[in-house]
């Protein structure tokens, strides 16, 4: 199977955890080299992240299973890349 | 032939499979480096996605069939490079 | 005679054949290093192409001929660089 | 645990101590390698500012708890990388 | 004389002769490293083009003599520089 | 104390002195290794000026007094980037 | 002193000398790397120019005389950078 190397998610997440615990939880996640989670909106019971996460070869079940841990939910995913290397989408990183 | 070495695709995808699962399993077709799967619209019944896929020499027909073995489609072809190099297009990647 | 290094052209293309083979074809062409198709629109009838061709010495009539044998047409020319080299246009690439 | 690379934070504080002292005294903090404070909005009795905060394991808490020492607090979370590297947002450093 | 690195002119060109020969013509001229013609307008009769010209020592008279042989005539002068290198205007190229 | 390596100040300059003597003289105060002034905006009487100064320890109530001795005055901080390198705020170098 | 490295001029120039003349003579001067005249505005009798001159130590008052001697006078002064190195503005070259 050719490996996830980048996953762009947005996620719903309740105010508790912070953004930071559920940040540092996920990267902690076997196989993640790196996540970052911006903040994109704030409601009065839950923000939306735009989560980045960077891996050689990235589960998505196990990421999901993490975020459900952490109480928040994967409301859709922006962009998925995969293969020996990562291809850049031109109309973004262009 | 004139190998082709990028192909952007607006694909419309049934919600299932996943994005994650077309994206590794397009990406798993002998031939292909990399795909990155943008989602760029959410419908009720359907996603639409723009994908980037990159390799050495790849085969349309097979990446087709692929895609509609995963129950999507190739609704239009955005981009195409071909060559012994690719080239960009300076109206989008300059 | 100084070398064409890089064409950007408006080409009208109906929708048989499909732009991969279009692109394929294209960059075929001796003396062309690499070809790239995005497409701008799409009519009823015809597929409005931005057409990226680079290589070390281009020949504008080939090219011309050969997007004809693919029943497709040349409807305006957005850019010619030409030299020893490829100057980039400050307003686009800057 | 996953250390913290990147956090990107919306700060209010009050016209006193200045930001200079501000962003000195923040990047004072064990661990922190380098403080950028970008004031985005001046009202009558505070400032918000946008504190980039870059190191190789950095502490939430201890970061917050200088906040506050200097009279400011940390108003929302705008982005935190973690990670064994850092992952840039493709939608924001593309 | 500090020599002319790179002229960026407003060129008025009748249909005929093309935007290739007109290029290829230009760039043909002793002392041009390059030449880079960008459609910008095109209208009934005439054509106005963005042409970029690099070298290591510009004649302005020259490159003007060798446009009017073409049938076309500079309509304005968008940027010149000179020098023992060249500065990028920072509003443009910044 | 962590090295302020960048500040960015709006300042207010009344006309006289010119603002190339202003420059000069705030970029030769001991420890600022360059100082940029772009000028945005200019009023009957004063003109509001971004001043970037990048060193590897500078002081802000030295840059502030000699700023004054220019008859000018810091109407307000922009950024602030301190420590033992310079971190870049996403939001506006990313 | 701390060194200019570079000015960025907003220049009012007559049509007649042209802005090749007018830079190549300006580039001319000792002291100056180069200078890139770009074209922003052109009126009846009077076209404005964003010139940017760089140097290892440039004499403003040698560039307005040569100015002044070419019959065009600068109307403000865009950004001067002094230092022993260049500094960008975060805001434009960011």
């Amino acid at each position: 199977m050719a490996p996830i190397r980048r996953l762009v998610l947005d996620v719903l997440k309740p105010h508790d955890p912070g953004v930071v615990t559920f940040a540092t939880q996920l990267s902690d996640l076997e196989g993640i080299d790196a996540a970052t989670a911006t903040v994109v909106e704030v409601d009065e019971t839950v923000k939306t992240l735009r989560v980045t996460i960077e891996g050689d070869d990235l589960d998505l079940e196990r990421v999901r299973a993490e975020i459900e841990d952490l109480s928040a939910s994967i409301h859709s995913i922006d962009q998925v890349a995969c293969g020996s290397r990562t291809a850049d989408d031109p109309w973004i990183d262009g």
